[in-house]
């Protein structure tokens, strides 16, 4: 089986939501990503990945493979028929990883890392002089779309649901652009999107607590 | 024909490395990524590629793709017996979707882009303190290892050459961490990334004069 190295809200949820809209049964693993402790057993994270970063995706052989990008392909691909990844070759796959490239750099490394990580002012003026520019893409892309590739959901939209998420929980009013918000209210009420959320939400409650 | 919009030196460097060690000719237009504007005709660059950023690879049906991990992953596909990318389904071609992912968020945009983009000392302090963990991740996996990915050279390589070159110019003494250095310099001495570079570094020379 699966295992999912995560914390709750952090970008692993994009991981649980693909696991979930695949239908992939998985043993979840929380990983507190401040204090680098394993909830099971208090183990230190870094032995698990030395990056100490969620997500790690634990494979049948015993492998550990991190990286949203990778992780969202790997589990996309466990399921073809669901279509969460256009076959490779398919000319969409590149699309795909465009997408998930663009999120995973421009919207999570370039602007929400520091704005959660860094904190200060200092740091967070440039990242967020920047960002209006950057959601102007996929706005654009989603004004006549209802996904981001092709005509179904995939694990992009997993990705960018997740972002979207923390924009707001980061001070972004994604309400400026109306295809923006439009999307994420159709993306969170797909079923098995809102469950994975719910299941986070309450989580990290639990640990605020 | 592919064409390849790119600024010598920015990372679009990696997806030269890529079609010139994949053999594949194209043509190369020179878009400046500081004022907007392409070289051959004065053209806005947005008016190519909204993003306003390099790499742009245009396709043969004259589609544009954007994101180095996409553009990479593209052309080490048209050209699968040179062994640029670990065929889809192979269980390395998940390793070298991680790599990239690596290398395009956490050394690009969370230090490299800062760097020559933000340049002042505040915005640059936090990434600053991180790099050196995120070099450690690398220069772990190559101590025993002569490439990223399996056992051959592949856009993963080509990406983290261009990286190196980068954290170099950014002041970073990667000596620091000899198999990174050691990496880079048998990486250079291939002729078609030697040969790469010296187009480009000869280009940048001429813009800077
Ligand atoms: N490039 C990685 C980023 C992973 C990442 O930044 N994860 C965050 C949570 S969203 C984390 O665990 N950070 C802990 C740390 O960097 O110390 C990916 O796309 O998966
Ligand atoms: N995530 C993109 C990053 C592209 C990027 O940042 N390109 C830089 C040069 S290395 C650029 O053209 N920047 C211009 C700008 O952002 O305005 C990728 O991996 O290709």
């Amino acid at each position: 089986m699966l295992q999912l190295y995560f914390f709750p809200m952090a970008c692993s949820l994009a991981s649980r939501i693909a696991l979930m809209e695949a239908g992939i049964e998985a043993r979840y693993h929380l990983a507190n990503i401040w204090t680098k402790k394993v909830a099971d057993d208090d183990r230190d994270f870094r032995s698990v990945s030395p990056k100490g970063a969620v997500p790690v995706l634990v494979l049948e052989n015993g492998q550990h493979l991190t990286e949203s990008a990778a992780v969202l392909q790997y589990i996309a691909d466990r399921k073809p028929e669901t279509g969460l990844a256009p076959p490779p070759g398919d000319p969409d796959r590149y699309r795909l990883q465009e997408w998930l490239s663009f999120i995973g750099a421009e919207i999570h490394k370039a602007f929400l890392f520091p704005t959660f990580w860094y904190k200060d002012d200092a740091s967070l003026a440039k990242p967020r002089a920047r960002i209006g520019q950057t959601l102007s893409v996929p706005s654009a892309h989603l004004a006549d779309r209802e996904f981001l590739v092709g005509d179904r959901f995939t694990v992009a939209d997993a990705h960018l649901t997740w972002a979207l998420l923390l924009l707001r929980a980061a001070g972004i009013d994604v309400a400026q652009w109306p295809s923006l918000s439009a999307y994420h209210a159709r993306m969170q009420a797909r079923p098995q999107v809102k469950a994975a959320i719910g299941i986070e939400a309450a989580l990290r409650k639990t640990l605020a607590a």
